[in-house]
């Protein structure tokens, strides 16, 4: 039997909005300091904002970028940029210019939307992105583009749209990832993916009509593990957030009797710390869903401490953020807590919408053995895996190969099926939730003239879990302080991703002349940086 | 961007049996009696129940039938048939032999499997239908047909089998609906159809890994609403239940601490009247899920009072059963229990993932004004809509004109959008021109202490054309004579809304329990009232 349009209805998270507008439209969908809207406030400014992009020339498959915090602008974009079947592109708000004119370029982005704060990134790339119209979200400081700030922009009179799309393979966003290979690459998402993922989401964590989500987790990173959508579909409340500052997180917690949040393990960090000074404690039940580093035993026990139920998904850009989780068992109720915390730092098994993962042996391909000992590559496929690499044939034929995603996290396999990480394929260094990818920071240092060989790596870090480390060979008879590198890189990307400690040294190198990552590893690994 | 194998997969509900044997293979998936399967036995059970299938001929398209009640043979159907791409048509145990017999040869199906209590159905067909291998299931008697029955037939090696399907659209199920016209049709239900229904359930009643979901509901209706795929998607626990009778469901309550249960309001009744007399009592916030006619305030408020959780949803089996739902708001948490259950007495608003419903004036076939007063037939489309009507181009067609389903229920829209049935189209009572409607006197006639069930139908008069009769089945040991709830009715009722007959009968009643109208409108019209 064919289907028709009476029994088929394109999968879209859109539909989320417009089901939750018709059933709680009095409901307060989105809290902001001392700003609320009701869902159907919020439904109404996302159709303002559609109809002026529209009225601005966006139409299908145009991408309309964002450089913006978590603050009710870049939510209504989830819902705005797509009701017209155009592709949002949210860029990390870290990231230093030439990052950015990377990524308006690469993406093609017509229309560029900035929160002021962060008009440095911008200004200085102004001239390059001429073709591409600038507008100021004043959140907190004045306009500083000309034009129309953000509010003034979707002043305009809503039509109204069909929340939904025509085909639901179609691109919804593109999320930036920091590769292996230096540049970022534009991950593709579609309407059918973020669907079924939002949805994954929410039958994981149990949110339902009565939770109160905090914003915590850039809606930048993976669209928020698609929780941008995931939490309007059941009617639950956004709780936005500019900056994620454990105080704040504390005082919205109470004020507003919160639920639920996302974040990586070093925000973890700071609440832990934080209520351990101020002997602050947490509605009991309090869900807290962390991803982007095994969360240490330690921070577990904390957070746990305070009352919070705390679990582990692990994921990767490619995959719409989450695709498997450290799934509780209720034998596991009872155990000791640090037995828990053992347990809770597995990344797990896949999630009811995602099913198709496996650790495989990098060179058979076939699955490794049950045994907690045999380490192999995690790789996933399905409907929870990215369209592809933006406009990467190559790159996503290469990530695609053999008919799976290759993830680049090497794993064991526990009796249990439980997954757990022990190392990364790729050499990509986990600083604070955020991805730094070390051939990047090794192009740039290979952009000094003094710099003959340079190797980045993992070093531990006491709040970031992971900063960078270089070890750098110069050229004879020049010379250069670490100072001056680390001055040299900041100039040329994010902070973060600045080296943390440059150390000279002769590199070990294999008889081919490889480097060999792995000893540097183990040196840098022999002290813990704190060096903010 | 096309999609490619790795990141699209068909949606089936067979990969939920998939993910939770491998994410909880030692945790009891199956209960029944004192026999209980864990996921990973439920798992091999199904995948022999395929190989066997498999080894006596059936392929991709094929339809086998089951005659049983809610006992594992016909939960393993559930996924063992649609493992082939084959198709499970469940019939309802209380047909009459011919329409057995219709069933069978009208979805053209290739072998039956029949629970040995209903081999008498069989028995006298069995002449008529040759080419049907009948396999029997012993579960309380003996073997009554030639060859294996289901055990042995099912003690064969396993294959291993790709637990999904290669297109999402195919059909996985044949449901029979009793139509209004005389023979049952065929609603065909497809693979993405019972995925997102079943997702939609869970998320609408909260069910997680440690739900206990209790089978009062038949798996022959509407595969249980797609409890059978949903109950298993989280990881949590069926228990199967043979006979529904309100000392079983509360025994099975509290022996394993359940949790969940869908039923008729018919089935809420009698266990209301069992609570009341046996002064029984459930855990709070025990979760029920009624549907199949509009539950009656008294109902509602009996069960709550015994700690029961509420709930109605609505649907027909052309939308594989629930697409709506009365959504609870947190602002009626400190309403009277009355409010409550009048407010619960609303068919309400669609899933997250049904999303298209409405109420059309069916002249205009546009939306009815949401006042509260204005009728209209309720239509829905999208996802959630049966494939069409086995091998009935025209019905279907019917059916879908327009291009939305026609549901046949009359409602009303109420100010906050949340609808409202008032009744069948069918069973609306026009008397002198004024429309009556059945259930709006069934629920004053469920207000009398001595009332146990009762059904309202239109019967012929003279001079009004049609007046309301009503049916009444008195609880055990109450008396109360027909004039005294006509006075009863009057008090509380527009005086030509009050039945102008009461007859104290046994209601007859469909296998979900649903009271049987036609039946009794026929019984109305063997005499013409003249009483004004």
């Amino acid at each position: 039997m064919p289907k028709r349009s009476v029994n088929y209805e394109p999968l879209s998270p859109l539909s989320f909005l417009e089901r939750t507008a018709y059933v709680f439209p009095e409901k307060v969908g989105v809290i902001y300091n001392d700003t609320t809207y009701t869902y159907l406030e919020f439904k109404d400014r996302v159709c303002r904002l559609a109809t002026a992009l529209k009225q601005h020339g966006i139409e299908k498959g145009d991408k309309v970028a964002f450089l913006c915090p978590n603050i009710p602008p870049l939510l209504e974009a989830h819902y705005g940029v797509p009701l017209l079947s155009a592709i949002l592109v949210a860029i990390n708000i870290r990231l230093a210019s030439p990052e950015v004119e990377y990524i308006l370029k690469d993406s093609g982005a017509k229309i560029l939307f900035v929160d002021t704060e962060f008009a440095n990134t911008i200004e200085s790339i102004k001239d390059n992105i001429k073709d591409i119209m600038v507008v100021s979200i004043c959140d907190v400081e004045d306009k500083v583009f000309d034009g129309p700030d953000y509010e003034e922009f979707i002043d305009v009179k809503p039509e109204s749209f069909h929340f939904g799309i025509d085909d639901e393979i179609l691109p919804i966003t593109i999320n930036y990832t920091s590769g292996t290979t230096g540049r970022p690459k534009g991950v593709v998402y579609s309407h059918r993916g973020t669907y079924l993922n939002a949805l994954g989401e929410i039958l994981e964590y149990g949110i339902n009509s009565r939770s109160k989500y905090i914003w915590t987790l850039p809606m930048f990173h993976c669209n928020g593990w698609c929780h941008t959508w995931g939490v309007t579909a059941p009617g639950a409340t956004h709780i936005c957030l500019r900056r994620v500052v454990p105080e704040e997180i504390f005082k919205l917690i109470e004020r507003h009797q919160a639920t639920h949040l996302c974040a990586a393990p070093v925000v973890l960090s700071s609440m832990a710390a934080y209520a351990e000074n101020n002997k602050v404690n947490i509605p009991k039940g309090f869900v807290i869903n962390t991803a982007g580093a095994p969360p240490s035993p330690t921070v577990i026990k904390a957070m746990e401490g305070i009352g919070c139920s705390v679990t582990q998904c692990y994921g990767l850009t490619e995959v719409y953020g989450p695709h498997s989780v450290c799934e509780w068992k209720e034998e596991w109720d009872e155990l000791p807590i640090d037995e828990k915390a053992r347990i809770k730092a597995r990344q797990g098994v896949p999630y009811i919408t995602t099913v198709y993962m496996d650790v495989l042996d990098p060179t058979t391909m076939e699955p490794v053995p049950h045994d907690g000992k045999t380490l192999g590559e995690i790789v996933m496929w399905g409907n929870n895996v990215m369209l592809g690499y933006h406009n990467k044939p190559e790159e996503t034929d290469q990530a695609f190969r053999g008919g799976v995603f290759h993830s680049g996290d090497l794993a064991i396999t526990h009796p249990d099926g439980y997954v757990e990480i022990k190392d990364r394929l790729k050499d990509i260094i986990i600083s604070g939730g955020e991805n730094i990818s070390s051939v990047e920071v090794e192009n740039v240092l290979y952009e000094h003239p003094a710099v003959l060989e340079c190797a980045v790596v993992a070093m531990p870090h006491e709040k970031w879990q992971e900063v960078p480390k270089a070890f750098v060979k110069l050229k004879e008879g020049m010379k250069v302080t670490p100072e001056e590198l680390m001055e040299f890189c900041k100039q040329r990307i994010a902070k973060y991703k600045v080296p943390k400690e440059i150390e000279f040294v002769d590199l070990p190198k294999t008889a081919t002349g490889k480097i060999q990552k792995h000893i540097l590893r183990e040196w840098a690994k022999k002290k813990i940086a704190t060096k903010e």
